[in-house]
């Protein structure tokens, strides 16, 4: 396939600014004050893995009308400067003084009226990626300017992606593939699964991914306990599942999804959940299209999966991917998000097994006019088998 | 060397536990309220790279005396099972109407006294990872229950490292020595900077990297221009100087050091740059013993590498290490933090080149007794050289 361009041009950053702006006059909001990595990243571009180091605030204020502000400490100043931002304030952190909330504080109060609201994100999946008590002195500087809610502008902007986003992931997808195809090269009987783990990581470098933010996994007889574990030394089993799931990146955008494979032959009962697996995806994927909503994606998966299986022991069979491993919104019945095409997810349903073990298959798909696209190379019904 | 086992005896994070618990009484704190990755790793050991989802929120509760409580989502319940942590409430995250505020403020009502001061860190280089409206429902819930500063407690506690915690640090940096002895298998003249940076984290995981959270760097004629960047596709050039900063994890710790390596032979100017950068570090290092303040350190390390330049325009010379790539302090002019044996620092100089160019050199140490040791290798005033 061919790898899409990096970066974006300055008019995908214009459009997303007018439509942010448009969503703010709307709820009566002065200015948006972004102060994650995402939030920052979405309206400037500003691509770094220094957010890594937790010692710097960042801020980046969007006002009603005209481009975004950057409010930013000085080691941060050339890469911004080389982003569609002109106007970038920056201060010498750690400043043990003020850390940039004096600086931030008159800026606010440069763009917005004097009983303006500033949104700030508030909502699931948020948080607010500044000192507590700096945001209380925050709040006192801008005296009767208030810091209400965002009203979730950025989060319903970055549900739906672009063209030029959707190449992006499927780039990432497109490795992670090329990487879990050459599995049997780094992974027998006998390896141990930390080994694995690094080869693994290894192979999504090699197949050009810029780095893998997020590697889990397991292996284990007859299914594993859990999705989310690091790995342990011990070693690959002939009867055991290994389950690798990765997010990697590729210019700033996630793929998500796993692969399980059998050391040795499968039993009847790993094979059998993995062909119910693969076709409870393919239930998800048949429903998927513009005006289904969430809740219906998760009950066309989940009466494959699990027939009779309550919703709640299901929990969660996917989720938004994009600029982060999970975005908004996630499929769970209480989700009434109804697709729209742009929409980027995960299709995840899960089956148990006997004595408490579980096992989990994801591909991604974006949503179009006319129904689901792959991004993830969509798997057979038969395991992958290792030797 | 020697790789330390993975892990803690349950004894260290009871003794965590207790030295918190010392620190809350003097305080007057009912209970601690963790809500960041650090934190909760801290007490309870739960180690996990799902951190990168930011679905689900995390709590756990350090009550004034006894063992932590987890309040945490179903999905986690297996992995903190594996912990020494044994009271483990869960919910079925994400749950739209209520997710998890109501059992968090049900568990700090019962550890705490009805009017109790509740800790929640709020200072410099923190955050609290949770939904503002979440924080704000959870200040209701607990009526005449206040959320405090938590009196920088775990950061003061996590400041000091223990032994286990210097070998894992140690551990992390004699993979990163391995890795970058080995940059002229993967770096030449004509190599684009993003070949490097995944082949050099490659490198990392081949000599036993767990994962690579941080790497940046940069490759430029007479120095770089700023040293957080991710990589551009152009080719090492012969008289560029390519510098590889890297942040790699063994068993949840980081290090943090970098190296510079000059394409072709240095330049006079380059040369000199780099011997400078190698005495203002062992500078540091010498001037590096228990009593000597922080700022002092800023001082011996700034009067060598740059001889006449302000304070202000050095900016900072290294900072705490650990759990997190950066932590707690910072190596200014205005911290005045005594060293205590078991700090563990990165010194970091830097000079400034004509043209507004600059190049930082950065090692790994410890603070004994006696003075410091060296984590990293230290390196020689020669500049290494690639072809």
């Amino acid at each position: 396939m061919t790898v899409p361009p990096r970066g974006f041009p300055d008019a995908e950053f214009e459009a997303r600014t007018l439509n942010a702006q448009a969503l703010m006059a709307e709820a009566g909001l002065s200015a948006l004050l972004l102060t994650t990595e995402p939030e920052i990243r979405y309206y400037t571009g500003f691509l770094t893995r220094f957010w890594e180091s937790p010692t710097r605030p960042w801020y980046v204020v969007l006002p009603a009308s005209g481009p975004p502000i950057a409010v930013i400490p000085s080691i941060g100043a050339h890469l911004m400067g080389q982003t569609w931002i002109t106007d970038i304030r920056t201060w010498q952190a750690p400043d043990y003084g003020d850390d940039g909330v004096g600086l931030l504080a008159d800026t606010l109060r440069e763009v917005t009226p004097r009983d303006g609201d500033i949104g700030l994100a508030d909502a699931m999946e948020s948080h607010v990626r500044m000192p507590r008590a700096d945001l209380q002195a925050l709040e006192v500087a801008l005296a009767l300017r208030k810091l209400v809610s965002d009203a979730q502008i950025t989060r319903r902007l970055r549900m739906i992606k672009s063209e030029a986003e959707i190449a992006k992931i499927r780039a990432a997808a497109s490795v992670a593939n090329r990487a879990f195809d050459r599995v049997a090269e780094i992974a027998q009987t006998g390896t141990p699964l930390s080994a694995v783990f690094r080869s693994f990581q290894a192979l999504c470098l090699a197949e050009c991914a810029d780095w893998v933010p997020y590697l889990a996994g397991a292996s284990d007889h007859d299914g594993y306990r859990d999705v989310i574990s690091p790995a342990t030394d011990a070693p690959l089993e002939q009867g055991h599942v290994l389950m690798l799931d990765t997010g990697l990146v590729h210019d700033g955008y996630f793929c998500d999804f796993d692969r399980n494979f059998s050391v040795g032959p499968p039993s009847a009962a790993v094979q059998s959940a993995h062909a119910r697996l693969i076709d409870a995806t393919a239930a998800g994927f048949a429903a998927a299209r513009p005006s289904v909503t969430i809740a219906d994606l998760f009950h066309a998966m989940n009466a494959v999966a699990n027939p009779g299986r309550s919703a709640m022991e299901a929990g969660r069979l996917g989720h938004g991917l994009g600029m982060q491993l999970t975005e908004w919104p996630s499929i769970i019945p209480a989700d009434h998000t109804e697709l729209v095409p742009g929409m980027v997810l995960t299709l995840e349903p899960s089956v148990a097994l006997e004595g408490g073990r579980i096992m989990v298959h994801e591909e991604n798909i974006v949503i179009r006019e006319t129904g689901a696209e792959w991004l993830s190379a969509p798997q057979g019904r038969d395991m992958r088998v290792l030797t």
